[in-house]
């Protein structure tokens, strides 16, 4: 755990240059729009430990897999998010002397992260070897308004030197993921081209071909220069020398834009990006940034938490609420949200339960329909993908599994008891298509889209299950369950729980488009040659006759099979020189054990609140959270909500605490490799859903909130059906502002209330 | 499968040249004295597929390691054998035309590996592209006497050529593994010399500073010739040149030594090299040879089966007795047999636990004493790693788990599930100490080396079970048996029988040496803190309240929990289209099959035979026999040797036949990776302790044999507390000759019989 960033509401600061955190701070101060992203690299060069990092989003290399033994079923590749083209590089000399913050006296370095008007600044002094001193200011965005460009303005004042600066700005191709498993470069050059004031790179993904023209254009202010152009391989750039006093201040404008082939004709590439180019810096820097401020403006509006009385959880859950904002935007849907989003490699960027399991959640509230939208129509249109994914395991029928891990579709991950066996992703894309149709009421997507799908899982978990002769029961045998601590175990209660719920829910979005559209639900039905009666029978008898471990004596559902055979010492009584277990222990230690990942009944629990009486859930939580280690970043969340729900409002506060900071304060030592971005919106989560006791019931909001102790108060907007609304919970009651055009009736405290457009209700409990 | 191999009762022979099996002739023709060996290579040049293999006896590499997601525990580094340098190459020219079977016609090939007399010869005419067309005739071999040397006799008889022939004799150390995990050479340069007779070229592996003098001493009768040494890096060579004319021949024969810092001083290696070929070549090629056929005379006095009736299982008995021979003498503790001895890299030549399981069996009868005793001395010497081993699991107390592949002691294998969960190995390790004594009577071995293995296996064990509140008995948790088609499952039946035998036995062998020597009891027990009293009493509650699972209905034992959940589906209704299954169906759906790998709970009933009643092995056997694919060649030879217990003969002899010719038949598919050594053991197992019903009671060697209907006859011999005996098994009845100079009192029948020394009695049940 570190705690070197300032306290701040809106802001995420650094001061004082101290290498040993500089990678951590890079992911930090990441930058995105949601098309593209980067690590807070420098600017200028720096010999010291940095991970070098700029991603455009859907650019992914097939990265051939590495692995110790070949089990059957491998996927031959994994597909990872691409370091891309440097576009932030301009480099520094001082009469010839490069200025390199690791080998200079950096006497004053203040970095910050403007969350509210979404910019990067960092302000430094340093002294070369040589004892030149300067002053630097850098100021960096990703245009959410322009969203394939970003613009940097980067100052050099110079404090005593008088000599000649060379500004070198390039667009530097000649990268390489430092994950990369063989050590290849993924990236083949295409073109090149150097200009006085610019130049453009263009390159093409290996295996996947997928190209990218990465441009800049620049402008000095500040001295007579003279500039010229210089070509590397995969490398272009200008370099631009002037002379300068002490006092004199030089200014580079860099405008750079990333466009690509997903998104472009591939032979109009370069001419695009240089338009494009043209177009940013016609605007110039200052109007760039006016409508970089305008855009997170308009974000913050729907999406800020507002906490009184506690700045730490303020800056915290701004930040997440910033990185989520920064990754996924919804205006695209081939996209998803990596989850370490554009902050690092790890992970490979791609897509996993997560997004349905955390990220729903916060997208439905926060932003418009269409994005959660588009975040089903990723998943719809890998149906065909996750066909074929099951038919290499041996399914058929049409049956789909979903990859655990994916870029576009095909499964990337090659671990058995994961890749094979953490099947449970399948529920999850069934319930984030349940979940937004509870929420937004959208049920013409099921018969457009949502049906096709929450059949072809059925069928999945139909055929997966096996009937016990021994049981007269069905059973689901060899599976990991969210708590991935444990491996291969069979009757995991959740996956259970989940297949079964899944062919429910299939049958019953079946009924309900057959009865409201014959024509749609006719079609479908021949598309995928789905026999309702006799498919349907199988359904009913696996949902009829399916076994869940439980434990009469202590009326919980047990985990999965054996459970209770393990040592059951409770994580309290486990001495702290033993955890993380996940770094302490070997793998098949943890795998006896009796401790639990990340929420796994519970995960269940939390998705199907509603069938289980208070005194069920609080025994389940009473018996699973003392045996939780939360080592994933998604786990505290679940439990905090679950806490808030039984009144456990001082555990439900430790909880939310475990997330928020996660990565401000590097909890988990893991935040150089990128930030947690998925985990962020589990803190949103946790906030609207724990403290605010959000839930849709009968297509209603209903709210059951508590103050956190230590709050004044704390409000949030959620946008529901075409109203928002800014909850406000303090020590005087839940003030509930509609913010809309029209009416809304919500639940506070299991009484109804209708707030009529514009008004401003505070309620009591 | 391929049956290219032509019958004889004591060659295996090729004829006719197809370079599509040139791969797995390779491995079939391989020769090894137990101290170097090397795959049937040829000596000229060969531009087709070839497996380059050449291997010194505990020379190996710690290769890095390569997994695709790191778990915790697992070795940085997986020792591998090496391929050293390959000193039978001999390069002919014709005219500066190189001999290259790949690019000529081959009008006659034919190899042939003399099992009786241990060499491989090969004779073949070819005609370059150019037309010249020449007789050769290659001899070669691993010397038995001197088994730090090889020798050939390489003979080109001219058929139409007229001209100069070039024969460049080598030894040439640039050589890499195959199965280099980041394609790194193994081996460094130490020194060089090229003489004009021969050379010696010495190399140092990496990291484990192995030193390995290769040298050769050539000799060429038939002609004038000049020669001139050359050098390049990692290899020296005499270019020999002379003329020929047609019908005239020209042989060359070649010494070869390797000499290993193991067991020399590293610095008079190079010296003692040349002293070693000077004296193998004062010998001379014919004194050699005859020396070869003296030495395996010898083994086959001790080693032999005879069939009569049956020449195809005849040649594959004999071939699998000849690789055991060529792969371990016995005569060096520090080394063991890796499962493809000196016949490919492929499991990288460690040892695993089939040393104890199969091999042990047959050194026992077939070899002296000490053959044996050097494999337990071999584990005793890895004591100490096998703490250290269990200590990084997170145990303690000096427990030891043994690696499940090794080298020096030290885990090698990174896959959880195996490397930390087949913890079985553990057991047979014990057992094999067992059955050394019950077959040797040497009972001294306990306390002086046994008990103190013995008590840390037991230590280990005591630790790894884990007492369940819910059932109120000690489970076993999380572990893979030796059927590896199950992962990470509870209460493997096998493994908690043999956990709770090797407490029982330890326990017993304490008592034991106690008893009989309690200076040394004393001495242990204060060497390794044992605390009789506690620990005994601690092992004493285990013995007591084991769980095993078990079906109460079928009364039959349990391979793990959950079994019987599985779908119940019969290998032979199982459609041929889908096996191996391991070849055609994903690992998870392999998992959650019922079918069995390889013998589990009958490796069980195999090892405690005694202690089960003949209806409980056939209740077992009947339903275990089905469910099994036996897609280890390590599983038929249990099955054989229960099916013969229960008279079902028809069965025991066709589980014979998928084991006898495995390689030769290249009935899986994988012979070009070498032959499946130690599983040859467990052909052996099943003639002997199968059609022989060999087993040894209360001190005395019994038989209970049947003649399997196809032979007329076999017979084997048998070493037994230093009596040999000779059984033959025939129409007419049991025959046992007693062939040395003590009487022996065996069962046969159930009845006792006392042989006398040289006696030849004739048995009828």
């Amino acid at each position: 755990m570190k705690d070197y960033i300032k306290i701040d509401e809106w802001k995420i600061i650094e001061e004082g240059f101290d290498p040993h955190v500089h990678k951590i701070s890079e992911s930090i101060f990441s930058l995105g729009n949601g098309r593209m992203g980067q690590r807070a690299n420098f600017e200028e060069a720096y010999s010291g430990e940095t991970l070098q990092g700029n991603y455009v989003a859907g650019v992914y290399y097939p990265d051939k897999t590495r692995v110790g033994w070949w089990k059957n079923g491998y996927p031959e590749y994994f597909a990872k998010v691409l370091n891309a083209a440097n576009w932030v590089g301009i480099d520094i000399q001082l009469d010839g002397e490069q200025l390199d913050l690791a080998k200079c006296e950096v006497t004053i370095f203040r970095r910050e992260l403007n969350m509210k008007e979404g910019y990067l600044k960092r302000n430094f002094t340093a002294k070369t070897a040589s004892g030149k001193q300067v002053e630097v200011e850098a100021i960096r965005f990703c245009s959410m308004a322009d969203d394939e460009t970003g613009a940097i303005k980067y100052s050099v004042k110079s404090i005593t030197f008088n000599g000649e600066i060379t500004i070198t700005p390039s667009i530097d191709g000649d990268v390489k993921n430092q994950d990369s498993n063989y050590d290849e470069k993924f990236w083949d050059e295409v073109s090149k081209e150097a200009r006085q004031d610019g130049g453009c790179v263009q390159m093409r993904t290996k295996k996947t071909g997928f190209e990218v023209a990465t441009g800049m254009k620049f402008q000095i202010v500040g001295g007579e220069v003279s500039s010229e152009p210089i070509i590397k391989e995969k490398y272009i750039a200008s370099v631009v020398k002037t002379q300068m006093k002490a006092g004199q201040t030089v200014t580079i404008y860099k405008y750079a834009a990333n466009l690509s082939s997903q998104n472009h004709p591939t032979e109009q590439l370069s001419t695009l990006t240089y338009a494009m180019l043209d177009k940013v810096a016609a605007k110039g820097f200052d109007t760039m940034l006016a409508e970089q401020v305008a855009a997170w403006a308009k974000k913050w509006e729907h999406n800020d938490i507002i906490i009184d009385g506690d700045v730490s959880a303020q800056q915290a859950i701004r930040f997440n609420i910033f990185q989520l904002n920064q990754t996924y935007t919804g205006e695209d849907d081939r996209l998803n949200i990596g989850p370490k989003g554009f902050t690092g490699e790890k992970y490979g960027g791609s897509t996993y339960w997560d997004t349905e399991a955390y990220c729903v959640p916060f997208y439905l509230s926060t932003a418009e329909q269409r994005v959660t939208r588009n975040l089903l129509l990723y998943r719809y249109k890998q149906l065909g993908k996750a066909i074929e994914n099951a038919k290499l395991l041996g399914f058929d029928n049409g049956a789909a599994l979903y990859p655990m891990v994916t870029m576009d579709g095909t499964e990337c991950h090659n671990e058995w008891e994961i890749t094979f066996e953490e099947i449970h992703r399948n529920g999850a894309i069934a319930f984030a298509i349940f979940n937004y149709v509870r929420y937004t009421g959208d049920e013409a997507y099921l018969a457009d889209y949502g049906l096709e799908v929450l059949l072809a899982i059925a069928r999945f978990w139909s055929q997966r299950v096996t009937w016990s002769d021994d049981k007269q029961q069905y059973v689901m045998l060899g599976v990991t369950g969210p708590n991935e601590y444990e491996n291969n175990v069979n009757n995991n209660w959740y996956t259970s729980t989940l297949a079964v719920w899944c062919m429910q829910y299939a049958l019953e979005v079946a009924d309900k488009v057959k009865a409201t559209d014959k024509t749609k639900y006719d079609a479908l039905v021949a598309k995928i040659s789905f026999d309702a009666d006799k498919e349907g029978a199988g359904f009913k008898d696996i949902i009829a006759k399916m076994y869940y471990p439980y434990d009469e004596k202590q009326q919980i559902f047990l985990q999965q099979d054996g459970y209770l055979d393990k040592e059951q010492i409770l994580v309290k009584d486990l001495s702290a020189s033993q955890r993380p277990i996940n770094q302490k222990w070997s793998w098949d230690r943890i795998l006896r054990s009796c401790y639990i990942k990340q929420a796994d009944v519970l995960q269940g629990i939390y998705f199907f609140e509603d069938r289980y009486d208070i005194d069920t859930i609080r025994r389940n939580f009473d018996y699973y959270e003392p045996r939780t280690v939360h080592e994933s970043s998604l786990s505290p969340c679940v439990h905090a909500i679950l806490a808030a729900k039984l009144g456990d409002e001082k555990r439900a506060y430790e909880f939310y605490l475990r997330t928020s900071r996660l990565d401000l304060d590097d909890y988990n030592n893991d935040t150089e490799d990128g930030c947690h971005i998925t985990s962020m919106a589990g803190t949103w989560m946790s906030v609207v859903e724990g403290f605010g006791g959000m839930r849709v019931r009968d297509g209603k909001l209903s709210f059951n909130p508590f103050l956190p102790e230590k709050w004044n108060s704390f409000s949030f907007n959620v946008g529901f059906r075409g109203t928002t609304i800014k909850v406000t919970v303090s020590k005087e009651g839940v003030r509930v502002k509609n913010l809309s055009g029209g009416d809304i009736s919500i639940m506070v405290y299991q009484k109804e209330y209708n707030i009529f457009a514009g008004q401003d209700q505070l309620l009591k409990p």
